[in-house]
């Protein structure tokens, strides 16, 4: 518990900061942000001006699911994890919080994106910034050597939220991934052929898987005369390119990074090549590339992998791009990244509109992306063995907000429940064999409904299973029951048949199967 | 970034707690915990002693789910959300943090369990500690006045874990709830028959549901002689009847509460009894409790409740039971609690065990709770309306327990994929044809693997076959190709049959079929 006189204190110094930020006229985010920090603390020590500043929200850059958008998010999981299953991939779960020392080191400059818990005595902890790290974790601490899994779970960033674009602080990420010693480039191919079933399942319009290889990046960087020290920081200008155009690139190169123009102007020569198996061949012939032997090892391993897609037929969505440079800090072969290329339903994404991505429209870039990361495990294994892996993490968040939008803007009700029948009355006091009517369906397994009244109306009945789409209506009247019947009513025709009470729970099933 | 100078300075006070506690000879968990901590701190300069003091290990009081476990915990899954899904609800989803102050006051003397997290600026946050705070705080937000909901999450607690009965720092809830203002005890019995339908489908033994209600409590306190001020202190001791003897109980009652003997007595003899409709009729008419009111309504809904309970059919396993007190502020009427009461194939209880249980047994208390609370959404409606609410939640861990130790003592072998198939080939050099043939499997929606080896032995992927459980081995070979055939294996029976590769994704639907 903390002290009164402390909260107390800390309100005086929170509105000085308050007050310096308006008087700076800094951003009304920024404002915003540091006012509701203000009125916590408020709050805390219960409204001192007399009324109660209860912030009524979600934490910044986090969202509820309504169960509109949960029916929505089970449709898409569905899809991914029938493909993930349809690989032979088993799955894991592992707690939403790390050591903090698990996460250290293994992001580069993104690490500052990392939630903090307090130290509250006991364990330093941090929550998890991606699902890889926690898989490398887990494969080091159980001595597991090789795997195909898939994990589905929130992973959390401190991040710059962009909401309306599908960017959060707490966002689901869906990965696959395999684990072992294998021959070259099998299950990178297989990862490249998942991306493409699911982005084709979900009929989210025309995509690009593009590839690279992180060997190729270097061995380019190298041959192109970037000192040593400098292919990361280069390697993530280099990632901007989906944003920004070649020019700005090679003025950040330039300007701040400390390249030469020659050596910049090399460099864009290479980034602006796309291509297929062909490239690969005509780079392994390259005067300069070829004097990278690394380079030469990620252009051969490019021309294998181009054989095997070849095979599982998904060539005609995927090139290989010299501009594509991912910025985690883990890979260590080939990387790939997928991208919606056609607006279809869905506004255009961020990479058509130069620049300048409008905040309130539904555009996304990246849907996918990952790579071949063959020294993290042996960074959590005392003795340093090393389990190589290649895996793929599916962006839902931006896919989410694009089947959102298509809900939306399409006819489509998207129903909430399964409910296949309402359990009514026409008259009053029937509550009791109403009761006794849905205890035999849900006994039986019928998805069933009635409603929490003694005595409601018929009509608000039949609007209940109008608005939630309840295909069906199990009418109990007086009559009915002296008849042993039960009037079964189509909500979408209005039709209405009397079924006996034996064979109604049939008749119900024929009626609402999907055959 | 923290400055290294700080880091050492850590270290330092951080060797002092430890050495003290040694010396102190305190617990060997509170030991363990600060040795944790200096490591971490160690590890964060980098090994000043010449090796790297890395911890490999998830977070006190949590755990990795591996496939097996995740296998079981699918199941029970389907299972629960299936009957939720039978009886109409939709679904919900909210972050895993909350503002800090959305949590603030609604647990009692348990908040001091709430993990928070570090302030790194912005927003004051803290974990979710159940799914029925963010619930409330989400009807409330979205002024939402009926919902009858599940959420499956996780939730997080500063508990002293006991790991090997189920109790964790993280874990799954899974919550039903209805909320709306209805007429008495419908929605309220749903609940109980909910608890019923999962608990009897998931098999696990014998169970038990004890209802009471917090108005018969608070009246029993009052009319006994209880202070008005020591209700909620009364209440909690109350609660542990489940696991100590009265005799204790009273004591607690006596020494610390400060009753008097004469007044703890008089609760002892209510909290004694156990019945159905027929005790809430009896103590109508029971001189001291019929005083007051608040037991009276208490009771009367009580007499209703069961009627429901009957026409559900579910009166065989509820008892309604005056020691039933359940921790949380938030309720305000009828409160229950599933135990269950046989052994089976799962070690006893800890009831049974009598106030030393074994911490190596899978025993477990309570598997699902609830109750009504009609206030707590009405705490964060800036003008105070109410919505009246009430719901379950089920102990999904304790269950995962059951679960897992069931299935390691039967001899069922739990499979962690749904592979029907498995392309293997006899003979080298045939890598190309199984990945041609399994993107015909994939692009049917069979359920396939192949190994990611060129040429691995025949034996080998038999082997794979047996060990992960799949049923089928499609065979390529030299003669196969030629006769446009795949020779099928049963792995079960070892039986083969050259099937043509047109009938091939039929043949193989056929055998995996499960109808």
């Amino acid at each position: 518990m903390e002290d009164k006189a402390q909260i107390q204190e800390a309100i005086k110094i929170q509105g000085e900061v308050v007050r310096k930020l308006k008087s700076e006229k800094a951003s009304k985010e920024q404002i915003d942000e540091e006012v509701a920090k203000l009125l916590q603390l408020k709050a805390q020590i219960g409204g001192d001006d007399g009324k109660h500043q209860f912030v009524l929200k979600t934490a910044k850059g986090t969202r509820d699911y309504n169960p509109k958008q949960m029916a929505i998010r089970e449709r898409v999981f569905n899809t991914i994890i029938s493909c993930f299953k349809r690989h032979g991939a088993e799955t894991i779960d592992t707690p939403v919080f790390e050591l903090k020392e698990t996460l250290t080191g293994k992001y580069g400059e993104d690490s500052k994106l990392i939630y903090d818990l307090k130290d509250q005595g006991g364990e330093l902890l941090s929550l998890r910034y991606d699902l890889t790290v926690p898989f490398a974790r887990y494969l080091a601490m159980n001595k597991i050597t090789n795997i195909k899994r898939y994990h589905i779970a929130k992973v959390y960033r401190r991040d710059n939220p962009a909401m309306t674009r599908g960017r959060y602080r707490e966002f689901y990420q869906c990965d696959f991934d395999i684990a072992g010693q294998y021959d070259g480039m099998i299950p990178d191919a297989e990862c490249l052929k998942i991306v493409h079933e699911i982005l084709s399942e979900l009929d989210l319009g025309d995509f690009r898987i593009k590839v690279n290889d992180r060997r190729i990046l270097d061995g380019m960087f190298a041959v192109c005369g970037v000192p040593d020290d400098k292919f990361r920081s280069i390697c993530s200008t280099v990632d901007k390119l989906d944003k920004m155009p070649w020019e700005d690139v090679k003025k950040e190169m330039v300007n701040e990074k400390g390249l030469s123009e020659e050596v910049a102007d090399r460099i864009g020569e290479y980034v602006s090549l796309q291509g297929g198996m062909d490239l690969a061949e005509r780079l392994l012939q390259d005067h300069r590339m070829s004097q990278s032997k690394q380079a030469c090892a990620g252009l051969s391993d490019i021309k294998l992998l181009f054989s095997y897609l070849q095979l599982f037929q998904v060539t005609d969505k995927v090139v290989f791009d010299l501009s594509l440079a991912r910025g985690l800090d883990y890979y260590t072969g080939i990387i790939y990244e997928a991208v919606l290329t056609q607006a279809g339903a869905v506004p255009a994404p961020a990479e058509a509109q130069k620049g300048a991505p409008a905040e309130e429209s539904v555009s996304v870039g990246s849907v996918a992306g990952g790579g071949r990361y063959d020294g993290l495990v042996g960074m959590f294994d005392p003795k340093g063995r090393k389990v190589p892996c290649v895996g793929v993490s599916i962006g839902i968040e931006r896919i989410f907000s694009i089947m959102e939008h298509k809900a939306e803007v399409s006819a489509e009700k998207v129903r909430t429940t399964e409910v296949q029948v309402m359990v009514a009355s026409a008259q009053k006091n029937l509550l009791e064999e109403k009761l006794r009517l849905i205890t035999e369906l849900w006994d039986a397994g019928i998805k069933a409904e009635v409603m929490y009244k003694k005595n409601p109306k018929l009509l608000s009945q039949l609007q209940h299973c109008e608005e939630s789409g309840i295909p069906l209506v199990a009418i109990l009247g007086e009559q009915e029951l002296k008849d042993g019947v039960v009037k079964l009513r189509v909500v979408a025709t209005r039709e209405e048949v009397d079924i006996s009470r034996a064979d109604l729970i049939a008749e119900i099933r024929k009626r609402t199967s999907e055959a």
